[in-house]
């Protein structure tokens, strides 16, 4: 590590590539022309069918602190041999653009904008690296700790997985997401200083083999901890473990309450169901079972289905990593660019793959909410002019099957984004950590349970309106045109 | 986010239980004996032959740094309810240990120790989680790296990663873990600032967006960046940006080096080798091509044995996350702890699952390197007592199928832990990270072609010594013997 570290900044946290467009578009004098990226994703992880979006306070904090050090500028001239004219430009740079999102704790879904910013081209561009790094992670693990929550029913379920997330970052603001998510408290400290999450645990393995005996060890730790939860696996759960915790547990009567068990190895369904008939049978009954050791949405449900007896979930690496799928494709897409005449003008980026052509055009989602029965109909989005909250009737089409369509009335049309940045100025405040995970659980009823299963739910609508399909229909068709003339040019 | 934010310290990054241990040894006085854990992974993760470990320097980085803030203590106290006297002791403490490990670069295998801390016992359990949160991605990172620039070959391999990291951390050091695995550059900015690592990146598909036409966007950037590689898919990859690029590499002659092309999606094995006769047609024999999209080792071989004309290899999402497997489970146990009348005994961890019994003692980790043709016979786990390096021939068994055993001549002990800390006081002096990419290099070399395959490996010999072995047989019937006596009693 150099000298360099003093000083670190996230600025430079972005890929080059970004840096020799805004030194591109800075040179062109086109630097300042306002520009509308997006974050999407295409598809949602796991198989599931709903998001969960976590992420924005963290993109706040990055936001109102961009700004290059004086390290990084000497690093950038020094090592990478960018110029001081564009380097006196970059040192004074602050994010001055117009930033939308939606809340976390937002249902999220397929091709619909997440965050739209609206900034000079250059700054734009600039943060889209960390504004991806942020949003891919934290609404990965959010959407992870909701499925998990969804099998879980009304069990506890709690974070555990620091040892295995990804490197510290991971681990805090991957248990922020899993608390918006629905999960209940966390075994990290940290975590629970910095974002008031509740915190949980008790004792580990080396704690029994520090003292080479688990009635002893148990005895030591009930003297100074009056909320006893004994991990009972260090020798022989059924054998040793959970007759030593009865044991203590009779032995200090009133003076501890015996919260639980945890059992942290062997097979869970059957272990849990023997452990549970001795502490019946010893008078313990409110005393919880926890269980922890690779658990996941679908150890979850074959446990239930088994009868096992858990009372508590802990959930470490497959939560903290989304073990099954650790990548969430979100992208930043431009979809409309000033030109040289002050008018803002769409843009399209095509590919080969027809499901990663992006929508071009300034955009706006609504949520379309039945009001007879309180349940989503759909998501809906439309160009910027249009007013669905004023339409008595709305025709719903699927975006790429288009006659699959639903005409809908008696409808409240919720329109998803809300103002976080008004030219550089942070306007939004944000909701208690609580507050998210409860319109979490509030977004989540507005889904009816076809949507909500952890296997193969039904396709959740996300249906462009007429006028956004027109629109992406002619810039297409305009690309197509400009390639055929390349082709007769060369 | 409160107040807690302005003093964050790393100390409290730990599960709730390692504070809970450390108050229940304070208050019972045990918490200054001396403790040795050891980290270690039992399985190498993607089915690889190898590992390559990644880490010391964050965790460095954390030891030197360790002691809980003001507000750390705070919160203990008013948030989680623990008492003044213990907070007093925490609030003093910092780390005074031994630390030992491999060095970043080394070869690491399963079931042997890549760690080892002795140190008191309360501290060597409070640091417990993020060592391994450290260890634990740093060294799954470095592994996958090494493993697609094994399949690479000599190719060029570039991380992309960043917007698809778990958190801003896990870009950075991910980034670093990768370079000493044999990567050759990053496109992350702040990683080059912070490591020395080469930077690199040209443009995305929004630059040519901006300028809605591919030859005028590349004319553009050409003005400022005499280093040229276009990005060819934005609209159309043979039709439209190849012959764009060609067309304006040929307009500006010798203003610029036109170093490459980039295909970011579509058929890379037919687009690769399409463009390269493109290319090679208008005299850009030296002009590279660069691939990027969702590639990993499997991939690049697939591509390999197409013929692709692929020279240098983009890799984002599938490394930095370790997609196929994003979790290893390097474990953290107890080996020995100091009894009240300051001698060391050995402790074990018994399981249900044989494989995941520890290996109880002080221990020693050589490599035995064969003297005549250079190649590593195997790793070699020993007591602290016993000395390899001064026998001249050695029987090397396997540690669960005894019976497969060899005797080993004509050999070099290479003891593979380094004196890190000594009574917390750090006595080591890091290489420079291109030192350690080196050191992964020589490392690999001493290996067998046939435990490097990327698919199916043979499996390279971890073994216990004979006195290590039997010491584990012992600590396994005394802990029976235990458990037995536990079952006569209740």
């Amino acid at each position: 590590m150099n000298t360099y570290n003093d000083d670190d900044s996230l600025a430079l946290h972005t890929d080059l590539y970004q840096i020799n467009m805004a030194e591109s578009y800075w040179e062109d004098s086109i630097h300042q022309r306002k520009a509308v990226f997006e974050v999407y994703f295409r598809k949602l992880p796991f198989g599931n069918g709903f998001g969960i979006f976590a992420g924005l306070e963290r993109i706040i904090q990055y936001l109102e602190q961009f700004s290059f050090s004086q390290t990084d500028i000497t690093y950038l001239r020094d090592e990478l041999g960018y110029k001081d004219d564009f380097l006196d430009y970059l040192s004074q740079l602050r994010f001055t653009g117009n930033v939308y999102s939606v809340k976390e704790g937002e249902m999220v879904f397929g091709n619909e904008p997440i965050i739209r910013v609206e900034a000079p081209l250059a700054e734009a561009q600039l943060i889209e690296t960390a504004l991806l790094n942020i949003v891919n992670y934290q609404t990965l693990i959010a959407t992870k700790a909701a499925r998990i929550k969804h099998v879980a029913g009304d069990d506890t379920v709690m974070e555990f997985g620091t040892r295995r997330a990804h490197e510290l970052d991971a681990a805090i603001w991957g248990t922020r997401a899993a608390f918006i998510g629905g999960f209940n408290a966390t075994s990290n400290v940290r975590a629970g200083k910095l974002f008031g999450i509740p915190v949980s645990g008790t004792h580990a393995h080396a704690f029994v083999q520090a003292y080479k005996d688990e009635y002893i060890a148990f005895h030591k730790y009930a003297r100074r901890h009056k909320e006893c939860v004994f991990l009972v696996d260090t020798y022989d759960t059924l054998k040793s473990g959970v007759p030593n915790a009865i044991k203590v547990a009779k032995e200090l009567g009133d003076q501890i309450e015996f919260k639980g068990i945890r059992l942290d190895s062997g097979d869970l369904a059957y272990l849990s169901k023997e452990a549970r008939k001795m502490l019946d049978k010893a008078g313990f009954h409110s005393t919880k079972i926890i269980a922890s050791n690779d658990l996941d949405e679908s150890t979850i449900i074959n446990l239930k289905s088994q009868g096992a007896k858990i009372d508590i979930w802990g959930i470490g690496t497959k939560l903290i990593t989304a073990f099954d799928q650790p990548a969430l494709g979100a992208v930043y897409k431009l979809a409309s660019i000033e030109d040289e005449n002050g008018q803002m003008v769409d843009t399209i980026k095509i590919s080969g793959n027809p499901e990663k052509v992006s929508t071009p055009g300034l955009k706006k989602v609504y949520r379309i909410i039945n009001t007879l029965n309180h349940k989503s109909e759909g998501d809906y989005i439309t160009l910027q002019h249009e007013q669905p909250e004023n339409e008595e009737k709305l025709k719903m089409f699927h975006p790429i099957h288009t006659f699959v369509s639903k005409f809908v009335t008696n409808f409240e049309a919720k329109e998803l984004h809300h103002k976080i940045f008004d030219n550089g100025k942070l306007v939004y405040e944000a909701p208690s950590l609580k507050e998210m995970q409860n319109y979490t659980i509030e977004n989540l009823e507005l889904l009816w349970d076809e949507y909500k299963r952890a296997l193969h739910p039904e396709e959740y609508p996300v249906d462009l309106s007429q006028a956004c399909w027109e629109n992406k229909m002619k810039n297409i068709e305009e690309v197509k045109q400009k390639v055929s003339e390349m082709i007769t040019k060369n």
